[in-house]
Formats: structure tokens, sequence, C-alpha cells
């Protein structure tokens, strides 16, 4: 049996995104800047996912804007935002537990001359809010903070954090990068005090290649790549029609009866930690597991190198994932798991589990029981 | 009948194409930096891709990188190596017939402090030859050439011009945005003096979201995304796997038997031009039809304003373009027609025409019919 345990790194498609994208691709194939009906045609599509995500996160059809995935998200929410507000401050700051996606945009501005304050995180991973309160200045005009952390499933008081950083200063802009969070949590920015965030298209069972940005009205931003001036200049380049009607597809079934199926997923969670905690010698990072995100676990093996448990899980056929896939087959030291303040002898030993709704019982029963003959094997092997 | 003749706006995916993407968003769906086998499998689909382009190109596998498409490939190359190289001087060259996503990259950089020198063109649409030897200087770090015009298919002698080029100075970069003519052209950029060159996948019959950029490994360049470093961290983000694969596929069906087909393209484009000649007062613009690219023709009507043409054609179920779609639903004086010297009262009627691989003489037929037909009655309304 296969137990498809890493959908945090990626997602099957649904059989109806696909469905739809084919369609697209094979009938309703036009240029949306066509002036000819398969012009029309094809910017339905663009018009209809728009209409979807705006209900969805109650914004305007017109903050809605369509990238390449997460990655193109956040840096133009970042990047875009940094060079048109610096005028106004040259202040930004993140948190010791973002994303590559957000982390190396940051770096790349502090390299550009823009000062950079990261906000450390207690035990749990969770941002110090005193921190943040001391960090925003007058010249603060980016705050970027995750919204579910992508290794350990924490979970930010967004906003909380939205209302401090606007209590002391009101121009400063907070960008969330929502891409583990959404189609798991009803997301609304407005209320939320969110003025920019980033969605994943291949995080929701939707198609890799496609992502979301909302930005609201009132930010101004500047666009990362030039062109045909397609979405009102911000996002230049033949829209990505199939990759647009797929995601807003993945995200429409994602939210339908959103509730059951997230009570689904903390019960399949909660069945996966008492699983893990009769195992010795373990530990779950992170939040108790019903206040963390409902599909990601983040456990430490004492004694046992990750990748070694990750391939000896693999041979039966259960798909893990150490750390975090965002890093291009680099593994590296976690920054999360430093962030945290995880012993090291217990960095190398530590693996993410992550489920999706399609996740099966069985699924989870077959890694528990895979987890406890594998342990019993490997650590007999391993000097303590 | 229908009749699409706007494939250079874009094309419709080949069967093959949209399966194999199904089967990779359905089976395959690994991230490509996950270190288990779903991963492995979702990577080799990344690497059959990087070895087919490679191959055709005629260059290394690790010279290939997989961007959003072509917006995305020219902005990369653009401001990636004009930042990547500014010591070496600020200096950039390009042409008067680019597409915005050449000339608005440019226009960026113009105003971060770089001088930017705009070629002319004749009345074919070539670039000045005398005028490119001239604008070559010390300073100059890269000049971007199209090699196909996307609104009059006019053809640049590029490998002269990357004589001239290197010639002058062998450090100035050549970039060419190939994305009119790759799938239509054999183009092998180490022979020909190239050192960038972008391609589009929804101009082959692949999937739109999906591109290629060549980079020599002798190039430096700087990432414009910054995030995971997938891709030795020159394009970072979740690779679009069933996009990439897409992409390949599509133009291994372009180049199988493509002198046939480019010479299928030739005849279909001279029945055309025939047709069009039988017309009064129609000129058609740019380079003689052998000349020119085989499958855009542009053509002016006097006294008949293009979109007008443009949507009585298709009511009859033919599908054309004015000027370009590629400028997002406005349109504006085509800057191309006016490098090429058009008389002002026929800027505002000319249609482009532009055909594919899947193009059926009754297409061709139809729409000379149509135009026969329309000019008649639209003619007869029009002041002269």
């Amino acid at each position: 049996m296969e137990a498809y345990l890493d959908n945090s790194a990626t997602t099957r498609c649904f059989d109806e995104v696909t469905d739809l994208m084919v369609r697209v691709m094979k009938e309703d194939f036009g240029n949306p800047s066509s002036l000819h009906t398969k012009g029309m045609e094809a910017e339905r599509y663009l018009r209809a996912a728009k209409a979807y995500f705006a209900e969805n996160l109650k914004v305007r059809e017109k903050e809605i804007y369509f990238t390449s995935g997460g990655t193109e998200s956040n840096n133009l929410a970042i990047i875009g935002a940094a060079m048109a507000n610096q005028r106004a401050g040259k202040h930004l700051i993140t948190s010791r537990i973002e994303h590559p996606s957000v982390e190396n945009p940051m770096q790349y501005l502090e390299g550009q001359g823009y000062a950079l304050t990261c906000l450390p995180v207690d035990e749990k991973g969770v941002v110090s809010l005193a921190a943040l309160k001391e960090a925003v200045t007058e010249e603060t005009i980016l705050v970027s903070v995750m919204y579910v952390n992508n290794e350990i499933g924490s979970v930010q008081p967004i906003d909380e954090m939205a209302r401090i950083i606007h209590e002391k200063n009101p121009r400063t802009l907070f960008h969330v990068d929502a891409v583990q969070a959404y189609g798991k949590y009803q997301i609304f920015p407005k209320k939320e005090g969110i003025d920019l965030m980033s969605i994943s298209g291949h995080k929701i069972h939707g198609p890799k290649g496609s992502g979301v940005l909302y930005v609201s009205e009132k930010v101004k931003i500047r666009p990362i790549l030039f062109g045909g001036e397609q979405q009102k200049g911000l996002r230049s380049g033949t829209e990505n029609v199939p990759g647009i009607a797929g995601i807003a597809e993945a995200a429409k079934l994602c939210y339908q009866d959103l509730d059951e199926k997230v009570e689904r997923l903390y019960v399949l969670k909660e069945r996966f930690a008492e699983g893990i905690r009769k195992l010795p010698d373990v530990q779950i990072n992170g939040m108790p597991v019903r206040e963390g995100a409902p599909h990601i676990v983040s456990v430490s093996f004492a004694g046992v190198k990750s990748e070694v448990l990750l391939h000896a899980l693999e041979e039966k056929g259960i798909y893990v994932s150490a750390g975090s896939a965002c890093s291009s087959n680099k593994p590296s030291v976690s920054r999360t798991l430093q962030a945290i303040g995880m012993k090291k002898e217990l960095l190398g030993s530590t693996l993410r589990f992550s489920f999706s709704f399609e996740t099966r019982e069985e699924e989870i029963d077959a890694c528990i029981q895979g987890l406890e003959e594998l342990l019993l094997v490997l650590r007999r092997y391993v000097r303590r």
C-alpha cells in the first residue's frame, strides 16, 4: 500500500481540475488578449476565477492577480511593495521561520540598502508579538509573515499581528504568505488586516505553475515582470488560462464543506499523533495537535538520521519529507527548527508528515506501523 | 466553418501534449525537490525536457532553464544579464520592433540609469546592420533582438548580427527573443552566436504558462525571482512539471519532419498571398512571402478600420488579429508598423493573419472569400 504523506510539498491535482484544464487547452485555447470570440471565451475563465477568489476572500475582483506560483506571488508582494514604497521608509520586517521565497527576496532587498528585522519565534513556532511591536517604526514599510509554517504547521495570530502593526504605523503594509494555510482556513484579508496575500495552486490540489496574489486596492506596488501590461500592468505575460481555471476549481473544491473536511483532517492528525506518542524516544514539534494546522506534523526521532528514515519509509511506499521540499534537493539544517530552539542532536532527526483531504486512515496506520518497525531496526545499529 | 488564423497570439495544445500533462498531473504529481521516489519521478520529466531542448538546440543541458513563459524568459534574460554585468558597462541595445516584454524591461532599465539605443529597421522590418555596428561600444553589455517579428513576420539576420556585435565587443551579450521563430526554424544558438534565447510554450502548441530560457554557460546572469534555489538558483519556485513536460513534447512534435511542415506552411502562405493580391487596395507588409516567416502575414486594407474588419470576419467564424494580441486588450498604434514607415492612414487598417501546422487550405480559402465579400460591403460605407 502506498501512503503519500508529503502533501505540503505538493498535492495531486483533483480530477475535476485536470478535466477542466484539458477542456481549456483543447477547446477554449484562445489568448485572452485577442479581440475576437476565442479571446473572450478564454477571458471568461479569468473573470470566473477572479470572481471566485474575490468571493471566497471577501475582497474585490480587481484585487486578485494571477501569478506563476507561490514563489512569484511572494516575490511580487515583497519586492514590488518595497520598491514602490521606498520613499516612505526602507525598513522591512519578517520572521525567522519564513519560506525561502520570502526570506530570499528580503535578503535581496537588504543588499539593495533596505534595513531588515527578523523576528524571533517561541518554541511552538509563534512569532513574538512583543518583538513585532517593538520592531515596527515610522520607517517600516512592510511586514511579511507566513500564516501556517510549512515545516511544523504552527499558526500565527495574524489578526493580532495586523492590529499591532497598523496601530504602530498605519502605513506599514502587511503581507501574509498563506501558501500552507489557504484551502484549510477561511481567510478574509480585509477583516484580518492583511494587505497582500500569497496563494499557491499546487498545494491545494491545483496545478503547478499557478498562484494568486491578493493586493488590497490601497496598496502601492510595482511589477517585477514587464511586458504586454496584462492584469492592469502588474503582471505582464499571456495569462496561463488553464492554470488559472485550474487553481480556481481546486480552491472551490477545497472550500466545499470545509469545516467537515478540516475536522476530518484533525481526526486523522490526532490518530497519527496518538500513534507517534506510543513510539519510544520521539517528540512532536510545534503547537498542540488542535492548535496547529490540520495537515502538518513535525516529528523528531532521537538517534535516527532523517534521511535514512525517509528512505527506509520510502521502501515501504510511504512518502514523507525531511524538513521541507522547498529547497531544491539541498538538505541543509532547517532554519525553522533552529528558530524554535530544537536541540542540536534532533535537527537532523526530524521528519515532516503532511496530509490532504485525500489522505485515508489506512495511510496513517501504515505509516505508524512502518515507523514502529523501522525505529527498532534502525536504532539497533546506531550508537546513542 | 471556423478558421483560426491567430496562431501567433496562441495555438491549440497538441493532443499528445494535453495527454502527457494529464498523466503528470494525475500520476507523477510529485515535487521534483522531494527526496523520495515521487520526487524523482517528477524530476525525470524535467531531465527529459532539458535533454530534449539541449539536443534540439545543440547546447548543454545545464544551459536550459524553465520559466513561466516568453515574458518571464525575456525579463530574466534582459534584467538578469543587465544587472549582473553592470560593472562592465551600462549600455543596452534593442530595436524599434521588439515585443513589449523586451521593450518594457529595457525601458525599466533605462529608468535605472542604463543607456538605451533603439535600432531602426527598414521598410521590410529588418534591423539596420550599419546602425547596429555603430551602436555597439566598449560600454555595451547586452543587445536584444527578436528572431521573427510577431506582427509582420520579418526575420532578422541573426548570425550576421552576432558577428557584428562580437567583433566590435566580444563581451557584449546577444539575447534573441525567439518566441515566434522557435518551432519553425532550426536554431543553433552556439553556431549563430546567440548567448541568451527565449522560447514560449503556447506559441508552439504547448501549454500557456511555460517557457524556456537558453543561457550560455559563459553568461553571467542573476535571478529576478528569489526563493528555494531551484534550477541552480536562477529560477526559484517549484518547477511546473506538467508545463515543462508539455512544452518539451510540443517542441518535439513541431520539429518532427520540420522541413516538410514548413514547406507546407509556405505553400499555404503563398496561397493566402495570392488571394490577397487579387483584392483591390490591399498591401502585404514586410518581407516577400518566402523570405519572411512561414506563418505570419500582415495585410493593410486601405479605407477599412482593422477592428471593424476583424469583428466582421469573426462573425464568419474567421479569427485574426489587429496588430498583435500581446498588448492586453489595448489596441494602440503599432510601434512595429510605424517603424517600417507605414503610411499613417494604413496604421489602423492592418490585420495579422497567422497560421500553424494545423491550419488547413479550407481555412485560407474561407478567409480570402470572407475578405472579398466584406471589403465590398465595408468600403461601400466608408469615405475614402
